[in-house]
């Protein structure tokens, strides 16, 4: 029997070890994307205890509490304002609410992400569970309090070099642009993402073209306006801030082609008040993002299309809580044919931006993975990136798959890897977790002969697809 | 090499066979989903020889046999009326067609169970192929002969304390009601099975009402009789025959919204012997749906929803035969959205009831997993349960999947665990199966370091998921 | 450690071993589907180097260059014409930058297909890189030089005894009726491939009944006249060599029933020049296919469906390169229910044909497989077959989900096994990379006594597998 998570962990066989611990290990972290808060870390912020670091924004924890049939109290915390003791007692208890869940979590991805990060960040190889959860409560706020411990501290305790969070257009990069005046050793870039402005069915939408045009300086009466205040905020983004991606999230529909007259009949119908069908939403998020893509091509920027969120499922919590809270799950709709025909919508005038590949149900990794494969061009390696596994599929399973699925019907080297897409500062040795699967999959080939023992060769094509690929990719540095 | 399906089978590894013959095994059965005959237990009866237990009613085998090339008569049986001694002669070649076709069924859960059936009731290890079948014959034939093999007595040989048949509201549960007057040992409960009264596309719908008022004693002239028809059917089941849960087969559609008068109006019009539409009877589907889930809730009844049954493919085969021989499949349809509305509908007023949730096609394991997640809430410990590998998937490959999705994106330790779906009463050691294949699959991350080796912890949880959830979950109660 | 890819690979336990050695490996070859060239054959070509036989027509490593970010130059050759010396240096820069691709496809079966390759037919076991491209490139030519590499030595070499090649109705199959005429002791048998017939909504369809009219010596004016049409080509086919089965690519939709009136009516609106529906192209295609399967059933032909490929997805580089040049991908569309139906349509009425199901999306396998099982009937073993892995399925993980598919929802031993669907003449090892999963597969379970230890039936099953089912599946012969 192996020893409980030690230093060996997920690795099964000597090459993997060796791949691991010689190659992976030692390689810094490219966060290419994740939702953290630019302003927390110029703050530099700490946390007062291990309840307010992990179970006040973290959704994943949420869910699995309401599973385990908590009350909303001590999942999301208590409706009214409590003071200071009431507040720390309440977090105990909360706590506590969480290592019941926890230990009850056997063989999902919260249980293993939970005990790295007391080993890695706070030294603790207890298992988190109701007997422990006194004695680690004690240990993890003690640290916490530490300078040590602050979120910048935290960053380079994972020797993370650069991190990208998540940005609609409209915001001014007030901190990543203190950020990098100051000149801080992590680099914390912001991601441009304007799903708000094509999402043209939504009740606020033409409240967000108000907040748009503020933030361009210009009133926004038509299509090209749009596209022109986007454009503009792009460039912002890139020149203030060192914006290297976009993101988008695409929900129940992705694509169908629209002609600019026809986009602009569709946004005129939208500001007069009408409601849209379905296939005009699809039309005007095909121009607009059609727009977009060329947009990033000639910037060398990246674009990220994340498919397949099914959100708010629960109404009465949406009022209770809002969105994000631990209400969303993985939607089925089919896709390959719109996916193919936006990709080749920006391909056939040669302006697809680099682009990857994200989708949220696993039964979609083949069709996604070969569909990478149909707009592949030099000079770039890896153009179009399978992207990895992301949210409902980022566990165990999920990511054995993704690479099973990226080695059988692409190129495993090319691929840029790891990021963390989290809210919370902890979450880091995530890169961990994927490394280790990484070495124990390509380990296990060579230990089955169906590879061979170049441990060079390998060692080195682990250590870009955990750090160098996306450094070139999306900087175009090579180490 | 392990000895053939000895008392380790499927138990690959050291934890696991203490987890499983120290904790799954002693285990009682709640059998909460089956398709047995109340009257045949109330009347107790026994089978002349095996082929009159094993293929006379069992759809699977039989699906098996016409693969292997096998002649209807020899898988459903000949036509006419046969002489008793030319019926035994045609059961014995019926059951070395079997003998034929159970050798070939190499890594089919149809070879575990009947090996498991041939060992746990008649004690036989030998393997079951054309050079064994004369002997095997005479071996069952001369125990199911005997009073031990009484259906009643193979329940209790099983150590089943409860079971759930499946049933129309229109049936009135004589058996159910004089087994419980009787007071059997082993409880045997009616599920409420109402699909044919919103199945209002079928052809013999106005045939199916007509019964139901019967049953309930009243006429049933729109809609609001029809909810009070099975409201009055619903109460009968529970006051009379102790009903825990209800069961609903979705099949192409699954919900859209419509208020009542939406809903009698497509009634109305159904009866005035107008055709639906897809969207017609999909709201009217949806507005039952919501009004019996909203009854379950308050009333404490569990809703089990089977979805993506594709039936009857064969229409040759079913002019012949009737529904439910052998020539169904799995469905491929896209409902995330459906359901989650579905759910919603219910949810959004506080009146979701327990909610059981079971696909057909393994391509869905995920978004049903994270679907479940949506709708958790206290007390309930897993309120919104990801149901066991059903049917097409009830095998070795997709339990395993089952429970790692389970375990990725649910809680394993508030599963109520599984159930046999089965027509035939030798199927209990699929129980078994499913013990040990859990048990193995706890082991193995264990022995693998990933969860610690908390052995109390893990029986506990295992012989919970085995027996006590269900109980608490269904009746509330705990052991 | 096993040695990299030496006698024993992907054999990892010693029945598997015993299993593959002692009975798969010496079993020949029956390739029922691939894209080779009856010229070539008849011709018995020659290639001058390892490029001109590797890489000047295979898509799949197409597209693995360009992930690889090689320029087109050096995937598909330049475009100008070159001087043979100029020839020869282009092709080893294009063996180079292979070299260096194929060094990176960790865990993708071209690495397998490869190695096999240099393997089986050069006595090279040297792993393939930019360090042994040299060595290699002068090792692989002077073997290929030499009458023993052409191609009929190179079938002969892989034990092949009948191959199947692809081919249109209008085709006159000079070079099959020559072979055939000439006793070449590999069979060369055409297939019946006449999806061009049924793709009513291709713009060059006129011109495609026009090639068809001239092959079949009468002009076609209506739907009749088709049907006529493509029944004699078939039994030319037939008589003139030998055919055994069809073949049909199903893209975006499979069925919908439709009269030969209003299939007519279609027919009649599509040759006025005016646009059809997908509604309308369903119905024709359903038509059509419907009276082709039960032609196929009257002649004893097989019809081979090929389901879910998204075709051309890149419409400049179709525009450079033509079609089947590695921009196509896995669709996702669902179709269970049109499947179905279509099967059934000749099922109804008896005359459903020998039938194989093939998708190209793994996510529908169950689906597929379950399917198989609605419409098996007696006397034919497997009458309908969930085929092999195909095309991007077609890898280590895809065939070995496609084997416990099967295994779990079917029987193993009616199986036909596999297929190469290539278009080279290299590619036969692929037939012994399924045999060893196969065998590792059934040797696994027997080894974890899943299985009992019958060797001789396990042996005997898998050499049906392995040849003799497709022999008398698609021949009626018994070996």
């Amino acid at each position: 029997m192996k020893t409980f998570m030690n230093q060996d962990f997920l690795l099964t066989n000597e090459t993997a070890r060796t791949l691991y611990h010689s190659y992976a290990e030692q390689m810094p972290v490219f966060d290419y994307h994740n939702h953290l808060s630019a302003r927390e870390i110029y703050d530099d912020i700490r946390f007062s205890n291990i309840t307010r670091a992990w179970l006040y924004g973290d959704h994943y924890k949420w869910r699995a509490m309401r599973t385990a049939g908590f009350p909303e109290e001590l999942v999301t915390g208590p409706c009214g304002e409590l003071s200071p003791s009431e507040s720390e007692e309440q977090d105990y208890r909360r706590f506590c609410a969480w290592a019941e869940t926890i230990e009850g979590a056997i063989g999902n991805p919260l249980y293993h992400w939970t005990h790295l990060e007391l080993q890695r960040y706070f030294d603790i190889t207890l298992p988190l569970s109701p007997g422990t959860c006194k004695e680690i409560w004690d240990s993890c706020n003690s640290r916490l309090s530490s300078p040590d411990f602050s979120v910048r501290n935290l960053l380079k305790k994972q020797n993370v070099k650069s991190l990208c969070t998540t940005n609609d257009p409209c915001e001014d990069l007030h901190y990543h642009r203190l950020l990098k005046k100051e000149g801080f050793s992590v680099e914390v870039l912001p991601t441009f993402r304007p799903d708000k402005a094509y999402l043209i069915g939504k009740e606020d939408y033409p409240r967000y073209l108000d907040a748009l045009a503020k933030a361009w300086g210009h009133p926004i009466g038509c299509l090209s306006d749009l596209k022109e205040a986007l454009t503009s905020r792009l460039d912002f983004f890139i020149r203030e801030a060192g914006c290297l991606l976009s993101d988008h999230s695409l929900e129940g529909c992705i694509y169908a082609p629209a002609a600019d007259e026809q986009a602009q009949a569709i946004f005129e119908k939208r500001m007069s008040g009408s409601c849209l069908s379905l296939e005009e939403r699809r039309c005007f998020q095909g121009n607009v993002l059609t727009f977009l893509g060329k947009q990033y091509a000639a910037r060398g920027i990246a674009m990220q299309l994340h498919i397949g969120a099914l959100r708010n499922n629960a109404g009465r919590m949406l009022q209770c809580l809002g969105p994000d809270t631990g209400f969303d799950s993985i939607d089925d709709f089919t896709y390959a044919g719109e996916l193919s025909a936006l990709l080749n919508s920006m391909d056939c005038t040669g302006e697809l931006p680099k682009t990857i590949l994200y989708c949220l149900n696993q039964r979609d990794y083949e069709m996604l993975a070969a569909m990478c494969g149909n707009f592949q061009s030099a000079p770039c390696r890896g153009k179009v990136q399978f992207g990895t596994a992301w949210w409902f599929c980022d566990n165990k399973r999920g990511m054995e798959a993704q690479l099973e699925v990226l080695s059988s019907l692409s190129l495993l080297p090319v691929s840029i890897g790891m990021l963390t897409d989290s809210r919370s500062f902890l979450s880091f040795p995530r890169h961990e977790y994927y490394r280790r699967i990484l070495c124990n999959k390509i380990g296990q080939w060579v230990e089955d002969g169906e590879y061979p023992c170049h441990i060079d060769y390998l060692g080195k094509t682990i250590q870009n697809i955990c750090y160098n690929n996306a450094l070139q990719y999306l900087k175009g540095t090579n180490t």
